[in-house]
């Protein structure tokens, strides 16, 4: 199947918002067998539209198109594919009274604009829109698809995941596509594409790479008759990848290094401290974004001056023998952590993260620090990058250890 | 002038990568006077990609094409505008001299595949790029213009800001535009949009409002044939909309409120120190992105327990009576970090992130302190949405009502 995605709405044309809905969906559709061949923005212009719609409907088996599906005058999707398939657009009864219903939930009068996102026409079926008032709709005839979902991505997606992929996936039929990703941190993608050379060439399981800011993931995509086959595929392939990159290998699919680390340290029920000094509260904040992590983060101390320094603990002395960026100040920080703040384990971190070289430390110099109460321990890591991106990599790399040490 | 945008690449068919070129390419053609039609988007398929090619050839008089002029087999932009024009490639002598030069400077050796890069076409006119082996493209015949740049943004974002955005301005000669953003921060887009409505619909200059994490953005573009005039018309209006959005503005065109803070405090002499809760060391994050902050940003304590609240002086009994997320305990957070680290200025943030409400207080319910030895003083604010979003509009705040009182 050939499939073509259509962006719709001038914003898009005017560089004021990315088009992040092609990607998303772009990514959707190879785990369906389906081939993009093309994506297509278009602005709020009907007679464009419709071009653009009629070149799709002649060239693609399924058609998905987003935006263009509000209330307002500009809003003209709707119209423009009633006038690609000469239909016409009438208010659909039940619709409204949803919407009139939606509005008294929230205690608002109903703007008469909203009645036009009840059009619809004879050949679509309408998909509903849990998140909003525009409705989807589906469209199947002379063996071709044509999908319309909202803009807002927290409209699409849902509307995606609930309504849109399991229909395409039944319309598709026989074959089962399942994929896995496995994420790994501390090698190069370079490296890491060396190292399974010979497992991304082959056809099923077929095999990617991506680099992230969390490091290099692999994805592992199977195709066979039945679930049990694509599952077995996938198994028999991430046992081969594990044996090579073995450690490196912290999660995979939803996993983030800060989850895990939390699920971890819940689990072992020890709590954690932190003190960071040119990574200036990331990695605290990085470690707070888990929902409930107040369970067992302590807090955390963010050392950005030498009276700051002196004033959590550190030894002056020390720091003027090693420095700031130095294992041995990595590993003091931690203990100072653990220390001042009473938690189990103690997390130390400092980076040189420009705009100059501190100490000497050449940008991206990072050392971690660990103090569990029975160990001292440190790492020291090297990262290419600019500020920010050498204060993401130093979290990375602290999360990366810490883990390693929990398990 | 009519304009369309091509990114070339499988990698974006699969949502492998997101395309965002064809974002900020088509965020710089207003200012240029040219309205952008369309953006398509190909894989790495020449008859798909001639095809494509040939149709923006008929519709539009501008088409810049991103994508596809790497060294491997699969970078086929040149190849295929080659066929558009049925001209014949032949080799640089000078770009092959120019390569062979670049990897001697690296002291590698030239893989032979990056010979096809120095590829050109009669009508082409090479353009440099600085940052990569792959040169850009200038063709112009039959009244229209095709640019081919390269894919990766950094190449391509010099490239055009060197070379191809200068050409295109003496291209379309006469006219200036120019343009500047104002950010206000406490008003929503629709509150905003209400109060300078009658110069939303106004034709010269124009204005534009965009809801970003740091507050909604104004951007006013006028054109005019002198850039006095363009200046004067912008200068003109921005008096219009300052003195109804008045303090809401906080900066324009590229400041950041950490920027606008960390200048202002350098300015003073003054030095800050932070505590935050349950924004868990994003503000001390933000603060110290930075480069420089170090000069006067003492350090950050983050409280997320009752015993470092407690270690770091806050008074048991008055979190008990008011709660931790309350305008005495932020005040008492800013006089703590003040005294605690020896700063000038202390900050206190605490807030209701979720995932429940805490205390009583719902998710969205943020209070700033702020302590510059003087004064003790606090802020309420209240913003929906989901923990990071709540975290992120919570460090705003602090970072604006910092603002007000440094002026």
């Amino acid at each position: 199947m050939k499939a073509e995605i259509i962006s719709i709405g001038t914003e898009l044309l005017l560089g004021e918002i990315a088009d992040t809905n092609s990607a998303y969906l772009a990514s959707q559709l190879p785990s369906l067998g389906i081939d993009l061949h093309f994506i297509s923005t278009v602005g709020d212009n009907q007679q464009r539209l419709v071009g653009t719609l009629q070149q799709a409907w002649q060239r693609s088996d399924v058609i998905i198109a987003t935006g263009g599906l509000g209330p307002t005058q500009d809003d003209i999707t709707r119209e423009a594919i009633a006038e690609l398939f000469h239909e016409e657009i009438t208010i659909d009864p039940d619709l409204v009274k949803k919407f009139e219903d939606l509005f008294k939930h929230y205690k608002i009068d109903m703007p008469r604009s909203n009645i036009k996102q009840a059009g619809v026409i004879p050949s679509a079926q309408i998909i509903p829109n849990p998140r909003g008032t525009a409705p989807g709709w589906w469209i199947e005839r002379d063996n071709r698809i044509l999908i319309t979902m909202p803009g807002p991505p927290r409209e699409m997606q849902l509307m995606w995941a609930n309504e849109l992929l399991p229909k395409l996936q039944q319309r598709m039929g026989g074959t089962v596509i399942l994929s896995k990703t496995l994420k790994t941190f501390g090698l190069t993608e370079a490296r890491v594409d060396e190292s399974v050379s010979p497992f991304l060439s082959a056809a099923n399981p077929t095999l990617a790479t991506y680099a992230k800011v969390d490091g290099i993931h692999l994805r592992i995509t199977s195709k066979a008759q039945t679930t049990k086959e694509a599952q077995r595929l996938i198994a028999q392939r991430e046992v081969d990848i594990r044996a090579i990159l073995d450690d490196h290998i912290w999660g995979a699919d939803f996993d983030t290094l800060e989850s895990i680390v939390g699920a971890s340290l819940t689990a072992k029920g020890l709590t954690l401290a932190s003190m960071e000094s040119y990574t200036g509260g990331l990695l605290a904040n990085i470690i707070t974004n888990v929902a409930g992590s107040s369970s067992y983060f302590k807090g955390g101390l963010v050392a950005y001056s030498d009276e700051t320094r002196a004033g959590f603990g550190l030894d002056a002395q020390l720091i003027s023998r090693h420095g700031t960026i130095s294992a041995e100040i990595a590993e003091a920080m931690a203990t100072a952590a653990r220390e001042k703040l009473g938690a189990a384990i103690g997390l130390g971190l400092t980076a040189a993260t420009g705009p100059t070289e501190v100490e000497g430390k050449p940008i991206g110099t990072i050392f971690v620090g660990i103090d569990d109460g029975q160990r001292r321990q440190s790492f020291a890591r090297n990262y290419p990058g600019n500020r920010l991106q050498v204060k993401q990599r130093a979290v990375t790399s602290a999360l990366f250890e810490l883990r390693r040490i929990l398990l």
